[in-house]
Formats: C-alpha cells, structure tokens, sequence
C-alpha cells in the first residue's frame, strides 16, 4: 500500500489528524530510562505503543538519533511500528537535499536502510534534487515550503519579481502542486504559528496533504490551523506534535502522560474540523 | 586552531586550491578492494593518504556512509585525516537544516560525533537555523549558495521583487556576507557550472572563501572557475572533485590514479592563478 493510502486509512480509522514526533533528547529522557543502553529505543517505542491508535502517522526526527549515533535505533523503531502498528505510516523528518547523484544515497537512507514511508525533502537545490525521492511513488515526499521558526521569513517569505505579489514559499507551494506531484506523492510542511501562510499554501495546493509542525512547544493555535488548513473534507492535515507529547510526564508515567496529551491534542483538533 | 586558519595555512603549504570529496560509491569501489568488509573505509583512507599533501580540504560526502550504514567509518576516517594528515582539514558535506533545537542535534553529529572542522548547511529556514552552527566559532559553516545542479536556477534563481533585480542566491551571499558572518567562519558553496554565478557571489562575498564543487564529472571550466572566483590575492577558494579521482583507476593502481588526476587538478588551477 503506498505512503499516500496508509495516510488517507489511519485518518479514517484513528479519526486523527496528530502526527507525533518522536525527537528523542537523552538529557530529557524519563527518570526511569536513564542510563538503560537502550533508552532511546524504549523512550520513543513506549510512546509509540502508547499512542498508535490515537495518530495518523509517527515522525522520527533523525537529528536526534544521528547526534549520539543511534541509526540502529531508528531502524528498529520504524520496524517495530511497522511490526505492532501495521497501517501507520512512518515520516522520518530528516529535510534532506542535494544533487541528483547524491539525492539517490538520500533516498536509499531513508526508504531502503531505515524502512520509512516517507521524508521530509528541502527544494532550495531544486527539481533534479527531489526526483529521486518522487520516483518512489510509493514512499511521500513531504517538501519543506514555509516553516514554523522565526528565520523562515529570511528566504521564505522573499517576494518575487513579476509574480504578483507572490512570496517564495508560494512559489514553492504551486510548483510542488503543478510539477513535481505527477506520481501523487507529495506533501508540504507548513508551519502552525502562520495560519495566514497556511491558509495560502491551502488555496494554491489543492487538497495536497500538509505536514503542519508547530503545536505545542512552538505555539501554533490549534482553532486556527484546523480553520486555514483543512481541505474542504474537513482533512488533509498532519498536525505534528513532539516535545508537549514525548514530554508530558517524566517518571513512570510518562507513557500515559503522552497518550492522554495525544488524546487531548486529537479531540482538541476534532471538535474544529 | 580554527577551521579557517587551518584552510589558509593549508592552501599555503600545498599550493593547493583542491578540496578532494569523499563520495565512496559501494558498486564503483575498486576491485581489489570489494568484498572487503571494511571496503569503505580503507578506500577512502587510501585516497586521503595518496593526495593529502597535493589539496587545502577533503569533503567526506554523508550520504555515501548513511545510505549503507557505515557512520562508524565516516568518523574514523575523520580521525584518521586529523591523525595522519595534520593540518588537513574536513569538511563534512551534509547540507543540514532545521528549526534551532534540531539544528543543535545536526551541529553535535557533525563536530561532536563525527570531529569535523566545517559542515555545509542549507539556508532555507533561515538564521536560527544555522545559528547553532555559526556559534561553533571555531568550526567552519559552508552556507549552500548558487548550487552545480541544473534544478539549483528552479528557486536560487529567482529574481526579487524591489531589489534592482536580485536573484535568491545574491541575496543568500549577501545576507551570508553582511548578517552572519560575525564570527569570521562562514563560506559558500557556488558551483562551478555557472561562472557568472561565481562572479557575482565574489563581488558580493569579499574574500570570503568559495566551495566550488562540479569540476570533474559535472563538467566546469577551470580557468573560468579560478578566473570568475578567486579573490585579488588569487585564492579564497576550494575548488572540489569527486568522481573524477576518486574513480580515475579501478585496478591496483586507484590511489596513484588519483593521485595523479589531484595533482593534475591542482596544477591546472595553479597555471590559472
């Protein structure tokens, strides 16, 4: 089953649209996990188990492995969603990009050694850079266009000459929805804390999917990315929560923590739609 | 001793303006050396051994190792250029960029875990983006520019609303140049497929030093590349080939091959100088 289809599934079945990332910081780690070998495996699969009928999909943010050198981690905890979740697709937010030849090895990385459904993908080095992501029609390809932190508006929100008014991330939004999507395969990020960004990239973007990162921690209102994002179906929205959700308890409740900080952020979003 | 003194002390010492990249590419390793469990590692260790008084940097590629799981040779094949090669130093080529907490994580695995002296990171999300970067004032920070790729005119290439007719990329060199550079540890990545690209970024950049890569395989002129991009002192740049020392043998003879297309390289550069 393609990235795509899983996605449309776990909507329907978990009536969910909350994304939960999974960035494991190790100086954060519950009290009872510290100093385990295998702390941030058990940290992030607990939470997965905990909330995986709550999700539309997990987000593994591979920084937070690759910092201590945890791969080995990653990959099993995307196959143990895979294993005990089965319908839950799997983004690993890692925004890669490069040239073609090296887009490849990216590629490989993410689908092929760590098993995900799909990547985040950033398109400053353009076309030729994502094409070997969109060639595996059946992974996503989740591309960066406007994101939630502050320095998003140094390029993101440049205006460009003879466009009409239109700004970078617009330009970015239409040529994701115009030319790169010919398998079907691709969503946008856009960030929580800019409804009023969101609500563009809605307008120029169709019904595409859009990751939305920036709930919780980083502010984002979730009235307003429900009312600016959704599509006419009341969908097409991965709200992405990491650290209000991974961090919500920090002893040995720190699993019924999370998922009652999912459930909340489920129904808070549901009762918008 | 910082990135940058390293760099000028190298480009000195080996009358070298060549940054030689590490791109092991698992199917076009020589045949001696395939089968061999650590393959990876004793390749590219044999390329730096064979060329490292004949270049300023070498640029190890990441996707290369991550795409088969081999960070554990990446980070000893840093060491072992620090260890045998001193003076010599790296630039690990990532093309990294997140929000800020995240972008922390990235900074950690390239100079924490993997010990390398300058990273490349893509500008898209902005200042706080990079700025867990640009404080490591030591390290180098290699801003990605006017990239070698052909998709790199799609967004890089845009010309601003109200600028006089600025594309994104000068914009880029000139934000680079003027806002980011407080530490004196910044560089950026020009290709050299396009030496008017090249111009424009040394006229806006200073003397701030250039990567270069996409002579070799990709196609650049040499002389145009030293011609457009050297600084009035004629240096600044590191000018980088990949596949075409790397692969310039595939027998026995791979590591005096590649010896032979450096110091061909980096005589050719010099003859421009």
């Amino acid at each position: 089953m393609t990235f795509m289809a899983q996605l449309a599934a776990a909507w329907q079945r978990n009536e969910s649209l909350v994304c939960v990332g999974l960035d494991p910081e190790p100086e954060r780690l519950p009290a009872p996990l510290r100093g385990d070998a295998d702390a941030i495996f058990g940290f992030c699969a607990a939470i997965v188990d905990a909330t995986a009928d709550l999700v539309c999909c997990f987000k593994p943010q591979i920084a937070h492995f690759a910092a201590v050198g945890a791969e080995d981690a990653l990959t099993r905890l995307i196959a143990h969603i895979h294993d005990r979740h089965p319908g839950v697709p799997v983004i690993l937010d890692a925004k890669r990009g490069d040239i073609g030849s090296t887009a490849m090895r990216y590629a490989q990385e993410a689908f092929d050694r760590h098993g995900a459904d799909a990547v985040t993908v950033n398109p400053y080095l353009g076309r030729d850079s994502v094409q070997p992501f969109l060639d595996r029609a059946e992974k996503g390809v989740v591309l960066l266009c406007r994101t939630s932190n502050p320095g998003a508006r140094d390029l993101q929100d440049l205006v460009l000459a003879g466009s009409g008014g239109q700004r970078l991330y617009q330009h970015v939004a239409t040529t994701v929805a115009r030319d790169w999507n010919a398998n079907g395969n691709c969503l946008l990020v856009v960030g929580a804390t800019c409804p009023q960004e969101l609500a563009d990239v809605r307008r120029l973007a169709g019904d595409m999917p859009l990751l939305v990162p920036g709930v919780g921690a980083q502010g984002g209102d979730v009235e307003a990315v429900v009312r600016h994002g959704k599509t006419a179906a009341g969908s097409g929205l991965l709200i992405s929560s990491s650290r209000a959700i991974l961090y919500a308890g920090s002893g040995n409740d720190f699993a019924s923590a999370a998922r009652d900080a999912t459930r909340a952020l489920r129904d808070a979003i549901n009762r918008c739609r």
